[in-house]
């Protein structure tokens, strides 16, 4: 059966000209001298955006309706309307100085997708839905209120530089008083596949497959402490220091070595010091007290607490030979969200059907399926990026790379649906063939 | 000649008790809340400690000038008055936040020693200057002038929170427009030792002996820049990585090794790194630029050259493994001041026969002493600063340490007299018996 749907389809094939005719025309709103955009959540180019997605959803054959947490939800009637739908989709809104791709490239695609089985007249039996989710790349506030993950309290989303997340939500037509309205009850979503730009150099590396995503990797940020002694650089002799600086060094090199570790489950992690803060920096003055971030991301629990568990023996034996004390504070923990593993294999065998190689990879950036995932089943495709850049106005994807993409993610969707069975199905399995 | 001389005299002491009274009314004198006191060269607080030591000089029987640089002069008069002097000397001048020992212990030492041999009617055959260096904190003005080594135009000592150094030296009774008047001949002076506190540690971890300063450390300051690439900490796998931060974390174990070499005349060198800073600095991006400098101080240039030959194969190596770029630039550079080894070894005979432990070490703080010594013979004694601290409220050095200091230098005065020979003194010398 599933074989017979996917021959039936397997020279079916998005109308890529469109994909990037969107890509370019959306491409100037918030426009940046460099060939970016700056298209801040609850901005009017955000507005303005998904006011042009959504007519381009009705183009494609989708109904529009927008849910309090403002996501934007285009629909494609399936045969079977009550049963569940199956998802795809991600985001409008950028950083301050973004490229084009990030998140609205899976939303084209989607809406691509679309466009082109309403073209050739094909309604599958579960209703697909394109979501945009409001504001991913600050709050994460569209795909947590589907999810029912929000915080009910506004005032957990304050922030200095922007305004109150009601009137955001407001002004591009949601209604936080209706919050948990958008929740969405688990049995109404069979499953969703988010489609995105890697963001990172894997792809391209290994020659610009297409990603296989193996999951959303777990995130932990720490901060590291280190307590020397400040004094004089000229007259302290070397024998009788507490370089702080010394020993946070040293903790550098072994969180390096913990981000190299492979055998046994280990290659995929990683382990950064990005920032710190050195007391008193003087030139003069050895180092009393270094201050530093440590953020880890693996897919597997375990490991990151077997990273954590040896860099704390590193520490206290850097501690010891330094003459230093050093302490770790955890600051930040995100999950790791695992893929469907159904839908991987889809995926995989869809890449494979359409003769494109494909590279398995775990996500370490986040999301909106992640959150997604907490109500259905998830799995994610990734495109290569142009020298792994992304969150710049350099950011870049080759139309040829967006057009695969978006038939992987096409044909990906035909599968599922034939894999997931309707409620409805065995009442009007007979007229079937007749409808396809 | 020598021995008899010393046999005579070495039963003779400072009036301890007068030296601590003296170091304790000084310090009323910009003192502050805990203990220290906030002199600046210049200052309201600098004049009325500089008129409060001239009376002392005289009531030592010194006879008191203010040179154009406005160093004090007190000189009391020897039985050969046109022979070059024997001079001892430091600073009244303080840092903001300093105790009441550096520098100004010097001085009074000084004062303290010459009204011992005024009390008892000892007159040596070389007159004894006892010199209070202008500003020795900031610009050495003072022993800079003395030595014809200032800088001839006053906006070269410019500093944005000073007014300035003509103002400076006027108000303390100096006079800019003669500055060139205040340089010394070389046969104006026959020797000059500098009795100071430590600043350090290393007599304490010794045991507290008297230190035997064997010459003043060259400095060289460097700025390091470690360019590697910015990226995403979590997108970027271990193996993509040119992490700047990791490369800087490997120089600065290097620079820490190489001040810990030993033999083939290693072991006195020390090597910091002490200011630092990362691009862009936040805990999700991998650092793309990391600059940093290096202070090595070391009493010999070969070995100063040796070790930054050493740490630029080692960065070259670094840079390599890690492919970054490491570039080291030049910023400062005091050339090494070795002692007079005559004033070396009358200092540890008299330290011996004073039955006082003493303990070879460098300086490797800057002092007015160094600046002298490119006009005469120069030596250094050092008492013991408690847990190494200087340039802080809580600097200190007990009592005991500070008079048995003030004797070192009355005996080694002594003895240098004898050592050096007076030009008039063939014509007198059948008269000395009756005159000492």
């Amino acid at each position: 059966m599933l074989n017979t749907t996917l021959n039936s389809t397997s020279a079916l094939k998005v109308n890529g000209q469109r994909l990037m005719q969107m890509m370019a025309e959306i491409g100037t709103i918030g426009a940046l001298p460099k060939g970016g955009v700056r298209r801040l959540a609850f901005s009017p180019e955000d507005r303005q955006a998904r006011h042009q997605v959504q007519s381009w959803m009705e183009a494609a054959g989708m109904t529009v309706t927008i849910d309090a947490a403002a996501n934007i939800i285009g629909r494609y009637e399936g045969r079977f309307p009550h049963a569940p739908a199956l998802a795809t989709g991600s985001h409008l809104d950028t950083v301050p100085n973004a490229g084009i791709y990030d998140g609205t490239y899976g939303v084209l695609a989607g809406v691509e997708m679309i466009h082109t089985l309403h073209d050739q007249g094909i309604r599958l039996d579960h209703s697909i839905e394109v979501i945009v989710f409001a504001d991913e790349e600050r709050t994460m506030i569209g795909s947590k209120a589907m999810a029912g993950k929000a915080n009910p309290d506004p005032n957990f989303y304050d922030h200095p530089h922007y305004e109150p997340i009601e009137m955001g939500l407001n002004f591009i037509g949601g209604d936080w008083s209706q919050l948990s309205s958008a929740q969405r009850d688990t049995d109404s979503l069979a499953a969703f596949v988010e489609l995105h730009v890697e963001q990172g150099p894997v792809l391209e590396a290994v020659g610009n497959p297409m990603g296989l995503v193996t999951g959303i990797v777990g995130q932990r940020r720490y901060l590291i402490s280190i307590d020397g002694s400040a004094s004089h650089a000229g007259t302290t002799p070397m024998t009788m220091r507490q370089d702080a600086l010394v020993a946070a060094s040293q903790v550098i090199l072994a969180v390096n070595q913990i981000g190299h570790l492979t055998g046994d489950g280990y290659g995929q992690q990683v382990a950064t010091v990005g920032a710190m803060k050195l007391s008193p920096n003087v030139a003069n003055t050895i180092p009393g007290r270094v201050e530093m971030t440590l953020d880890i991301r693996d897919l597997s629990n375990a490991r990151l607490d077997a990273m954590v568990a040896t860099l704390g023996k590193d520490m206290a034996a850097i501690a010891d030979q330094t003459q230093t004390q050093i302490q770790i504070k955890p600051q930040l923990r995100n999950e790791p969200v695992p893929v469907n593993s159904h839908i991987y294999n889809t995926i995989a065998q869809v890449c494979d059907q359409l003769e494109l190689p494909a590279q398995p990879l775990p996500s370490r950036a986040s999301h909106d399926a992640q959150i997604i995932a907490n109500i259905t089943d998830m799995g994610m495709i990734f495109v290569p990026s142009e020298n792994g850049i992304s969150h710049s106005e350099t950011e870049y994807t080759s139309p040829e790379h967006c057009i695969q993409g978006a038939n992987i993610l096409l044909h990906t969707l035909v599968q599922l649906d034939q894999h997931y069975r309707c409620p409805e199905e065995a009442a009007v399995v007979s007229q079937k063939e007749s409808k396809v």
